[in-house]
């Protein structure tokens, strides 16, 4: 094959690959990986995707379908990095290299600390590779799950609505609706897309929250976050967040970025901090808001609910410093969406997947 | 003329208008008005302005530059209803049936209290009245003096910057700057473009501020507000406020609505309300702000510090009713212009004009 048309082959394998890695599941530890097998001559010999820890790999679950020796000379084309770990599994490099295949091709690197290193091993073992094909597709893909594993820990979105003035309630602790309907939609629209939702012990024993995504009629939407609690008060048995589709994760709330790494752990690649006051001005003071969204609606309240406590800022120079990416209108109020001013560290270690 | 003919004349004749009107002085109490007096083949005979309080009306001034007689038959063309008043100058619409002026054509309605009624004594006195030519444009040259009075009171715009949770400063008081340059070049612009700006003394001791409208470089802009300090607190002599170009009005601030109506009689048609946030609080808690700019800095600061005080807002059903009307982005921050959500009160009467 030509240059070009290897190049040509890769990558309409790899769409393959990514098509194959999307039957997967959203939720969990693992990514979710595809993998196609190539014969030399560019024909498929077998397709294999994740279905999740304790399973095979992408790539042992294509090769699995192929006779012993079939695989001899061939290329496998995989969206992720072929692990270097034993976990659950045997690590994927191994497995390649035992069944003869030529030459690897993959997307992203794998950024775990004990599964990375997989290109590294099938070089050593004299295997072609080959890096970066549809690499910013693939990334777009694991967005949550790459951040989450470089990071060691779920992107964490803090969220509040508030009047103009920055109040979430009125002296009284009324609040219903601040916001529109149509503010109140996107809010469960997205939590229906976080892994996890988080409550502090405060605002759950005072709202007894539902925690759940719903559309404008109340009903559940498809997906739903686990919801997360942060706090030492007990939740009574009554409470509605036991009707909840999934079982509450329980955090202290005592060291957030442990809680954090634990949850990651956990297969939590995205937090949506739903409140209160007291949780997300907490994660804020911590550094640890990755994205705010705040929902602005066209009144005033005045008074002593602020929606954001006290930060621990002293004096201007120290306030937290965030750029405003978006600004959509919502109804009559305003989402506006901001990140962190400082550039992302680029810690790229992470655990082991499983 | 035909009746084409005519409404293409009677347009032209007070776009003409509308330009002499340009020329007189854009603050004071009095409108700026301009006539046109065409014979009755259409040709210009005189054309007049008002050059301010104290000084011949428009149509005055325009019959003023022609020989007796010469106006009879003719018709004026004038952007406001002529007055039916006698204050320092006598009534206009008498001026015109002097005159000999056959018929009057106007653009808008005098809203004056006593001035108002100089179209029914002119059709009294067998005078042809047109009234609404280019009601549009004039309308939006008058908007601030109509606003004016029309509700008897200057326009009030409260501004005030925060954070994006409401802080206008950190805990120990600091807050410069919140916004960037460009937020407060636009500050600065609206400043210039205002008849007052007001201050309450607690922010005028504390702060010490020019009051001025400033380019970047700190330069005055041509045009200056007035500095009008509410509260009863004396102004040390030695106040940055001494320099102003305007001397200050004094104002007690114990009845704001009174206040505003005598700001109104001194010719302030639009006041910028420029803090502090007690003296902002005052002005919403009595239903007194048309117009809100809240320019929001991408930081969070937390604390006790918020730029809106208490508005007595004890039950969420009472907070004050916004729309937003404008989302700019200036540099990193962005600014939000509101506008109260009930209907305006279409309380129409005014003192005289003078």
């Amino acid at each position: 094959m030509s240059t070009a048309t290897q190049a040509a082959s890769d990558a309409a394998a790899m769409r393959r690959a990514l098509e194959l890695a999307e039957r997967g599941p959203a939720r969990g530890v693992n990514p979710r990986v595809g993998c196609v097998i190539l014969s030399p001559s560019g024909d498929v010999l077998a397709e294999g995707w994740h279905r999740g820890a304790g399973t095979p790999h992408a790539e042992v679950d294509a090769i699995s379908t192929l006779p012993p020796g079939a695989a001899h000379g061939a290329t496998a084309v995989v969206t992720l990095e072929p692990c270097n770990h034993t976990g659950r599994t045997g690590p994927c490099a191994q497995a390649l290299i035992d069944a003869g295949v030529a030459r690897v091709v993959y997307a992203v690197e794998d950024p775990g600390d004990h599964s990375s290193g997989g290109a590294r091993t099938l070089r050593s073992a004299g295997v072609e590779v080959t890096a970066g094909v549809l690499a910013n597709e693939v990334e777009a893909f694991l967005e949550d799950w790459l951040f989450a594993a470089r990071r060691r820990r779920p992107r964490v979105t803090v969220k509040w609505a508030s009047s103009l003035d920055g109040r979430a309630a009125a002296a009284d602790g009324t609040s219903r609706w601040i916001t529109g309907p149509e503010a109140r939609a996107d809010v469960h629209h997205r939590r229906a897309a976080s892994d996890g939702i988080a409550v502090g012990t405060g605002t759950l024993l005072a709202d007894d929250p539902a925690l759940t995504a719903r559309d404008a009629d109340g009903e559940l939407l498809e997906s739903q976050p686990v919801p997360v609690v942060f706090g030492r008060r007990e939740v009574p048995a009554e409470a509605a967040l036991a009707r909840h589709p999934h079982e509450a994760i329980r955090m202290s709330g005592a060291d957030l970025a442990a809680d954090l790494a634990e949850l990651q752990r956990r297969g939590i690649r995205s937090l949506f901090i739903e409140g209160g006051p007291t949780l997300a001005s907490a994660f804020l003071r911590a550094g640890l808001a990755d994205e705010l969204l705040v929902y602005l609606a066209p009144s005033l309240i005045g008074g002593p609910r602020t929606a954001i406590g006290d930060l621990g800022i002293g004096t201007i120079a120290d306030a937290l410093a965030f750029a405003f990416t978006d600004l959509i209108r919502l109804g009559d109020d305003v989402l506006i969406v901001a990140r962190p001013r400082l550039a992302e560290r680029t810690d790229t270690s992470t655990p082991e997947r499983a």
